[in-house]
């Protein structure tokens, strides 16, 4: 059993930001699991999408289901197997776990102030910067692997990008190059919802001492509805009626606010968890972070021009029911890569369970994984 | 030129609805367009979907702009052709464009209050029986076709279930014979935007002189991402920047709360625009109709044999890009119609729009329709 330590690392320079903007005196969070090697070359970085966090496996000591959100993926003898590799995970900047976001002093607040809508727009490349300085005060200098799956995979991407010398794999999860427009257009509503709830109060929440619940619940729903296919919801929920439903006789209630059908419940409960822990500005920023990120977009729209800089191997693995990253954004990136020459491995999963079959326990995509980690173990000697 | 004129029927005697409650003293809305021939067999019904109306077809007299919602399909020499049709549109019960509905008096209130949040839950086979009730009047007791598009092909349905002997041919379009949990998510999502406004008031809103608009945009945005499909958004915006880049020479404004791509201005502006004229009750109504809407759940989930009481003629049509309506949807209720023996035509449209391909004007769709609305014209002899 892997047990989960939070660690904190404070950096008072100022980070200069891809928007303009800068950031001083911030702190990451993180957590590291097995050991690194006296060579350190067994070190891999995992990065988290949307709503997750530097938790990435093991659980907290005398916290029973507290496991980190990717142990499935990543432990003793798992894929990503920690007795061999010394795994990290870091929250991102503006996110609210740990590390600092809006929902923190501001130390440029002459009377110390949190940030709340002043936190500076983070992008995919800030966040990529800030586990580079993370990784240089823990003396790594080059990581076995950096791995993640939707905006992780962003991220790893990122990393290839940013530091080809520091990389010696990206493992790129049910990503994708840039989001459509469709993509963009679920992270506006989210954010509509959230900015025009009265309880938002343009971002500085805080200090009302409220927060935008309504707009967190519906932001979420969406989520929620876009994390899975027609498939896996109509196989879930189907048209099954409410729990209580022999109170009616089987009948519909015929009710335009009462839950009538099991997708309902399900939506409304995911909706209240997460209000109750997620922080309405992070999901602004992290949201934006997702739109903003598009490496063609300074080579005239050409991937492969973008990824020429993209030196280390790749794994890709996309889902073929995931709709919110579909298997074709996966498979351009793939083919940039391939019109570089770069050694890539594919791998297009028909798991049912769309974009969130990343997270979840499929042998098919567990064992390419774990094939991927073991040629890496056997190149770095682990 | 069609012009369009909008007439209004009062019906005083109560009417049951499926759920048990009833409904006396309301108006129906309608417009008829061409004329109705001497045996009155040439009348077409045409049914609306949520956000549309009895305003099917021609303008307004002196009103630029104020084409009815299928004015494309339906006219002179069009492929629904008034010349030799007469063609009924009706506001469906609980609508918001003249047809009684939350917004109006509830002749049971003893203080003349509006319905509110009181207004029944009415379903398409409500409906149906109320457009039932309008031929009546209008002394038609046969129809040459219904039709209808999305939930307009709901009720087209629901006609040949419900009034097979006063059906010849059903025209069901982009339509589909339940909604997946999918689909009930996005109404529930939508629904939990409008009721969490604070200006929502229960339904009540009417009294306190506010309108739930954050809600009702919320709602729309959401409704108009599942309308288009993904390459017909990526097409229109794709990742295009909002107008006034050149301020920002090109780059990203690096906002969380402003507009920065084109699809977000676009959403902005059709919630707004939504929010202006809609009812917010009538959306919570129009959408439980959609999910209340299943055939075959009186009859053990078998479609086949709830279908067996259909015995019009029927064209189905659906659109190869429809993600809300699609194809395989249509296909049930084909197979469905087939295992019953029934004449169904069926023509499955190459189109690129998505679920809004219904309301759009595309040759092979039209060339469909035409060519039944040309038979049956042949039928009745017109």
């Amino acid at each position: 059993m892997l047990l989960a330590t939070p660690q904190t690392m404070h950096f008072e320079a100022p980070l200069a930001l891809k928007s303009g903007a800068s950031i001083r005196a911030y702190k990451l969070t993180f957590e590291t699991y097995g050991t690194l090697n006296a060579d350190k070359s067994n070190a891999v970085l995992v990065c988290h999408a949307l709503n997750a966090s530097h938790h990435v496996a093991g659980t907290y000591a005398g916290q029973a289901k507290s496991e980190g959100w990717w142990d499935s993926m990543i432990g003793p003898g798992k894929p990503v197997d920690t007795s061999r590799f010394f795994v990290i995970g870091v929250n991102n900047l503006g996110s609210c776990f740990g590390t600092t976001g809006p929902m923190h002093a501001n130390p440029d607040s002459p009377d110390g102030q949190v940030y709340g809508a002043d936190f500076p727009v983070v992008t995919v490349e800030d966040w990529v910067n800030t586990q580079a300085l993370l990784l240089d005060r823990l003396g790594i200098e080059t990581l076995a692997a950096v791995m993640g799956g939707s905006l992780g995979g962003m991220q790893a991407l990122g990393w290839a990008l940013q530091y080809p010398q520091r990389v010696r794999r990206a493992v790129v999860i049910a990503s994708a190059p840039n989001l459509t427009a469709e993509n963009i257009a679920f992270n506006e509503v989210a954010r509509r919802a959230i900015v025009t709830d009265p309880d938002f109060h343009g971002g500085n929440f805080y200090q009302h001492s409220v927060v935008p619940k309504r707009g967190l619940r519906i932001a979420r729903m969406i989520g929620h509805i876009t994390y899975l296919s027609d498939d896996v919801m109509n196989e879930k929920f189907g048209r099954t009626l409410r729990a209580n439903v022999a109170e009616t006789a089987g009948n519909y209630l015929y009710s335009t606010q009462d839950v009538e059908f099991q997708i309902e419940s399900y939506l409304r409960y995911q909706g209240d968890k997460f209000a109750d822990y997620f922080d309405a500005n992070t999901y602004l920023l992290i949201t934006r972070a997702l739109d903003y990120f598009d490496p063609a977009r300074d080579y005239g729209g050409s991937l492969s021009a973008a990824l020429e800089r993209a030196t280390c191997k790749f794994l890709l693995v996309s889902f073929v029911t995931d709709w919110r990253f579909a298997p074709s954004r996966s498979r351009e990136l793939v083919k940039a890569l391939l019109d570089n020459q770069r050694d890539v491995s594919y791998a297009e999963i028909d798991a049912p369970h769309g974009h969130d079959a990343f997270l979840l326990d499929d042998a098919r995509y567990h064992g390419v994984v774990r094939a991927y980690f073991d040629a890496i173990a056997q190149e770095v000697g682990v």
